[in-house]
């Protein structure tokens, strides 16, 4: 796709430049594009409110539109957002490691940037400006791909943003927004190989999916979360209710929520009651298991699809479990590797849970909903990662780096 | 494919349990089989017989028979490989990183293994023993795939490994070679999510670039290296001149040795001739831009096509550059992001070279030969990572984990 071929070529020769750029360049390119958005708040919304216009004309849910939606209170969040990501150390240049050979050759491993970003996202416009400070702040020229009923807006600020960055003195070229909407353009750019050196998806199961089977660029799986809780025989029942309450019920539509229950068979009857009737007073439909349907008979049975699916919604399903073992097997076996937690007074179960759960994130005692980025510290965040490689858990800046060895000799030959 | 699935299954059966073994019990296992494989000789050399057999009445070239073929040096190679292995750190288990959040959650950044591990090689029996070894020391379980024409050696191998770790009590299903050797079976490896954490070809560009474009499995690419040496106008050519002949000459099939060499236009006439005509006399092949074949008649015209080509052979391609800026130009246009050198008395130039060139290992005054596991004092090697995440440059045990953050709490809710 021609368009793809040229902002490829562009993005490429920007990231170099942006890689021999210094930390405070960034920043003041950062708060000019934060500013940026302020001053033009009003094209912003002139541009946003074509989309909305759009979206209710092609019959687009209520929740879907108000992710859309943006106005000023929203536009100021946006450049807070960015004004806080220029507050945070700059990753490049960090020398990770550093060693000398027998030989005298020195040996630096160095951070600096991934190179291209590309990003491919929902109707979400907000995503368009973090995701291009995120970028920007680590040192990557990023190509976006935003959801084409959220196109207007995206458009609005990306050219708001390159505006201010070619302003402040850095290449306009570090961010841009894929013109095409068309499905065919979000396939091309996971496989924009030679240009892009990382895609990222930050959307639901069905855009990370097919960002996983289409890519032929390095691709970061992120955020599917079918988080368990299992309330061990030892829990604490208090803390057990209260930590299933947070977790299921706070924000049923984010990954970190609460999506299944596991209790031990021994606790089952005399926490179960409790607990199922907590949460259906606050509208959470229950599935269970025969045990569990038994016990709680208000509880429908869950079907062999319910445990491997993240509902996003207040919906939970509930199994009674032998030991801890059979909770352990039953998460590994049907758990997205995102977070999973145990609650326990027994040291000995919480250490087995932590050593042999395979998820980003492993709890003992407290709620799934901390697996993020903010929550860990990390200032930022740019999704959460359910795979293995590169990165694991909640993204800060640094997920966006990689490393080079830079090798000194003075005439070594091997 | 039902092979993969079952064998898939088996593996990550065994991936839980060997991600809870110690190291002692990994390296006993690795010491045994080690011993095995010696005792074995005889069957081994007998299965790899068949294939050398086999290969000759298929017409293979003498080169890839003597990568097929198995001695009992070799062999004893191999186990001698394995025992390095033992020695090295065991890389499970270590913390990463350890903070506490102010709502006192206590958080650990774990290293655990990836899980189950996928190598895709050629026809090179003793890649089978070397792959089997990194993954199990790092506490991952693997499928390996090798070339047809070594099936035979490659699972007498294989056979001798899992006997000898289900003997000193790991999972036997911790190692497994896929026996269809079809080209569906590759293929249907690369795309066996659910099951594989990762799949890593070790072998040439043809099949480096089919896992890039079918694995949905995430992939490391590894090993293409159109490596360049810029000779600055500075530079000491004495030292300049032993570097090109041993980066081109001391072992031209692999992926560290150069490909190509850039000349300052101010020092090209004095010493293109001398280190052009040391290169023939060893036996080099040369191709060059105008500038170069003017100065060096011998040289014959390098096509377009010659700058982006890994010639892995006594082959190398010449251009006079205006400009320590014009060869990082050439060289990020051209190159495979893996290693790359300049020559150099000038510390601003060499400076402006390892910031803005974009590979895995960046030189001044050394050879590119160096890029190399073993040479960075890392104990061993999978492979050499040119691609920018999870791993770059030369992948030591590390390369092969991940890590988990395991949060406890007494409590705490968002």
């Amino acid at each position: 796709m021609e368009e793809l071929i040229i902002k490829g070529k562009a993005a490429k020769a920007a990231a170099a430049k942006l890689a021999l750029t210094s930390a405070d360049a960034k920043n003041t390119a950062l708060c000019d594009a934060a500013r940026a958005l302020i001053e033009n708040t009003e094209y912003i919304l002139t541009e946003n409110a074509k989309d909305i216009e759009a979206a209710k004309q092609n019959g687009m849910n209520e929740g879907l539109i108000d992710r859309l939606s943006l106005n000023p209170e929203r536009i100021k969040a946006m450049a807070d957002g960015i004004m806080q990501i220029t507050q945070l150390p700059d990753p490049i240049s960090e020398v990770v490691s550093s060693f000398t050979r027998p030989n005298n050759l020195e040996i630096n491993e160095v951070r600096v940037p991934l190179g291209v970003v590309g990003i491919i996202y929902e109707a979400r416009p907000n995503v368009t400006a973090d995701a291009a400070a995120l970028c920007l702040k680590s040192g990557n020229a990023c190509i976006l791909r935003c959801g084409k009923e959220a196109h207007r807006s995206s458009m609005a600020i990306t050219s708001v943003i390159r505006k201010a960055i070619k302003t402040a003195g850095l290449p306009e070229d570090a961010v841009s927004l894929v013109e095409n909407t068309s499905r065919e353009s979000a396939v091309a750019l996971m496989k924009l190989n030679g240009y892009l050196d990382v895609i990222i998806p930050r959307g639901g199961a069905g855009l990370i999916r097919t960002v996983v089977e289409n890519a032929t660029v390095p691709a970061i799986e992120t955020g599917t979360g079918n988080c368990h809780i299992y309330v061990d025989k030892t829990a604490d029942l208090e803390m057990a209710k209260n930590i299933v309450i947070n977790a299921k019920t706070s924000r049923p539509s984010v990954c970190n929520a609460e999506e299944k229950l596991l209790v031990h068979k021994e606790i089952a009857e005399k926490f179960l009651p409790d607990i199922l009737s907590a949460l259906s007073e606050k509208g959470v439909e229950i599935v269970g298991d025969k045990t569990a349907c038994a016990i709680y008979p208000k509880a429908t049975p869950a079907t062999s699809e319910d445990w491997g699916t993240e509902y996003l919604a207040l919906k939970i399903g509930v199994k009674v479990v032998d030991s801890t073992d059979a909770a352990i097997e039953h998460i590994n076996k049907y758990g997205s590797l995102h977070s999973e937690a145990i609650i326990t007074e027994s040291p000995e179960n919480a250490n087995k849970f932590l050593q042999a759960i395979d998820a980003a994130a492993v709890y003992v005692n407290a709620s799934t909903r901390f697996t993020d980025g903010f929550e860990f510290g990390f200032g930022a965040e740019i999704g959460i990662s359910t795979q293995k490689l590169h990165a694991r858990g909640p993204m800060g800046l640094k997920a966006l780096t990689t490393t080079k060895y830079t090798i000194r000799g003075n005439g070594q030959i091997r």
